[in-house]
């Protein structure tokens, strides 16, 4: 065979970023198409960084005294109509169980699309005490949403992701666990996935439905458009109230609960792609990268090469490093290509001359450039390197992220600011008239406010006095 | 609140195992029942032994050279249609989404109670060249299998699982793959789970729909019934045929791969609490235990006590310990009664005489034998004392298992046999209707066959000449 053969094409990132997406979702093995419309498959290369993402978060929930447990899949329709506001959000988009056991089932069932209403139920039935409080679960699981458009991680019918779910005895306690959770999430954004976030509340049309109150992590992606990595909710009493959270409170009284629930998704992994990504296909960065180190032998035919390669594989798998030699029958060239595109965060060649000087070549992928290494204490050097690099590529990310969050205050200037692919901060009423006219003429909806920042004096849109600072954006 | 309150109730576990069992699972908050009919909860001390048996269970697989993915839920009706034993094993329980997104479905789709249809679907997309072979990959997931009668972990309609699958490019290889899975789940069996077990291959009858030749691993309960607690199963070409899974050889001509699928689900912790627990409840495996150590400070009021105890705790818990000091404002024996009940291998009783001494008391759920340990290299003596714990329950419970093996050579000895809670080895022809007889008189079923042990000369049911040896059980 050919090496041309092998050459993988993709898309130009900046003529076709869409095409682009979908050539490295699918060339580089992360996912394929599931059997049904808007279903995804997630192939080894895909869920090995899953697998990293479940294992840094899954700590993080723990430290902050969470408990996994798992809920059913199927809830009964009628939970959905309990909560007023989340029946309305979220009943489009069930899937429907209606036979089973060969039978026609007496009350259909709803594929979860979130489990607030059978956690709720649970809940209900496991809380009596202030003792019992407060409770603090997650579970890891699929959920469904049946979507229109569909994209590989970004939007597909049945997704991964984990759902916390806590209740408390007072508002205080429950926001405060709201934007407890908010940050957890913000700190493994920016220090796991090397991802730059904004966060803040959502106004209320944008707002999780049943919620009093829904907080954002917003990430900005390589087209300028906004990708929502996660958000945390502050229920109040919404839920308790439609599923008779209540618990006796030290002063003898029966009072309902207060309730959050937060969420993220392999939507993440979306997130990591565009943000990071270039013309070659992925960068990972090495907190998450199935491989952090790919060893590339050179001139294997001279002897001694894969040897010494496997015994370099050993030392850095020893000292904690996903190192891997690659002993395919192929040409080094097409190995550069194949690893650059898959986004492995350094690759290591050595060849029969570099033996002879005691070094190897090391190139980093996320700048692409590439010197030549001792190999005496290569585990140390490349244990710093990929520390180097995991928080040079957030330095990187926000560097370019922030070069464009423009400010406006007209509507033409947040329209302007879109079409230059921007974050635009603006001014705003608060009224739902001026956030759809945003819509409707910038294609741009309010990802998060921002009124820390100071709020300015007028709405961008209509000219009245401002009530919120607002980060509009076009989003995924 | 007076103590009574607290002693919680458990059925005689000689007089009624199957409430005690019931009693068992919900005291100690392992499961709930869930809001749907024949589901259940999965509550975080129950997750948490998932939890340890999939961290134990991944590292195995992936050292046997498996990866993991992750494949849709929802599978086309159709799908299972192609392969014809397996539509016949698996239509009658599967439950079926009819309506989506507000719409009919134009074809109903199956949950999926297994999902070889929809890998097989992937495989026939991702395998051209013997050089794509073997695959191995793994998933954890839900599945759903609708039962008439259910019960929490040993049959519900949703369980969590893991089902791995493979394809090969000969027979050979595929069939070594199944018996190195099967002998990968009884390792970890045996030496996590402190379960014997009998392994063999299974009958046409109890085979899995769809395979060549299904493999079981089969544990002894404390009542005589066997538990199913995981299967491996070589599937021919069955399936690579019904799903067009095709390779190039080496020899440049197209052939179809063979398949293989092995399966455990979170029926092992009813194998677990029906294997080691007694009447005051479970006696949890350490390597499995959520908690392996519970300190319980005796008369706080004296000062310094738990002061002691969290040192002692954050001692073993460096040392890799799972440790929790219970400072609940409750009584010491109701501590007692409550993590005996919940299994924990070990407890620890400190007082301010032990803390004069230098001592505490250590009391082992397994044996009941309390001793006075010296608190100079506490997390030394209790890394020992753990692990002998651990290797003398699977002794225990092996001794326990072998003494209920008899063999018979008549009907009426299968019968009586297992009316004393008892395996049965026996002869036997091979015909389907001396199987059928088995399961009418003694409402028992071939677990395994154990031809390796030497055949009887006749069949025990017929009298004609045997062509295996069967272990014949209950079973659940």
């Amino acid at each position: 065979m050919s090496e041309k053969q092998f050459v993988k094409e993709i898309a130009d990132i900046n003529e076709n970023f869409t095409q682009w997406y979908t050539d490295v979702v699918l060339k580089t093995e992360l996912v394929d198409y599931g059997p049904v419309k808007g279903t995804m498959v997630i192939r080894p290369y895909g869920y090995a960084i899953w697998e990293n993402i479940q294992k840094d978060m899954d700590r993080r929930f723990k430290e902050a005294g969470s408990k996994n447990a798992y809920f059913p899949l199927l809830i009964p329709m009628s939970f959905f109509t309990k909560e007023a506001e989340h029946v309305e959000g979220f009943a489009p988009e069930v899937a429907v169980v209606t036979h089973a056991g060969g039978a026609k089932l007496e009350e259909p069932l709803a594929i979860r699309p979130t489990s607030e209403t059978v956690i709720g139920t649970m809940y209900s039935k496991w809380i009596q005490s202030y003792r019992d409080l407060p409770v603090i679960m997650n579970q890891w699981c699929n959920v469904m949403r049946w979507e229109k458009t569909t994209r590989p991680f970004l939007r597909t019918s049945e997704f991964l992701w984990q759902e916390g779910h806590t209740v408390h005895a007072t508002e205080e306690e429950a926001m405060e666990e709201t934007i407890k959770m908010l940050n957890v999430y913000k700190d493994f954004m920016e220090n796991t996935l090397a991802l730059p976030v904004f966060t803040g509340r959502k106004t209320e049309k944008e707002k999780f439905a049943g919620a009093v109150a829904t907080f954002g992590l917003e990430a900005m992606m390589l087209d300028g458009k906004s990708l929502q990595s996660g958000t945390s909710h502050y229920l109040g009493q919404n839920f308790s109230k439609a599923f008779d959270i209540k618990f006796l409170d030290k002063d003898s009284t029966l009072k309902h609960g207060y309730t959050t629930s937060w969420g993220t998704s392999t939507r993440m992994i979306g997130a990591i792609i565009m943000a990071h990504g270039d013309q070659r296909g992925l960068v990972l960065p090495p907190k998450v990268a199935p491989i952090q180190v790919v060893i590339v032998p050179i001139a294997v035919h001279k002897g001694g090469v894969i040897e010494k390669a496997k015994e370099l594989e050993a030392m850095l798998v020893k000292a904690g490093i996903r190192a891997e030699t690659d002993t395919r029958d192929m040409s080094p060239g097409w190995k550069f290509n194949e690893w650059e595109m898959k986004g492995v965060p350094v690759r290591i060649e050595i060849g029969p001359r570099d033996i002879e000087n005691n070094q190897v070549m090391v190139m980093r992928r996320d700048t692409l450039e590439k010197t030549a290494v001792s190999m005496d204490n290569l585990d140390k050097t490349l244990e710093e390197l990929l520390e180097v690099i995991q928080k040079e590529m957030f330095v990187k990310a926000k560097e370019r992220r922030d070069k464009k969050v423009v400010e406006a205050d007209t509507l033409d200037g947040i329209l302007s600011g879109v079409e230059a692919q921007n974050f635009v901060k603006a001014g705003w009423c608060g009224c739902r008239e001026c956030e759809d006219k945003v819509k409707e003429v910038a294609s741009a909806t309010a990802r998060v406010m921002c009124d820390e920042e100071g709020i300015p004096e007028k709405c961008a849109i209509c000219g009245k006095p401002a009530t919120h600072k607002v980060i509009f954006a076009r989003a995924y």
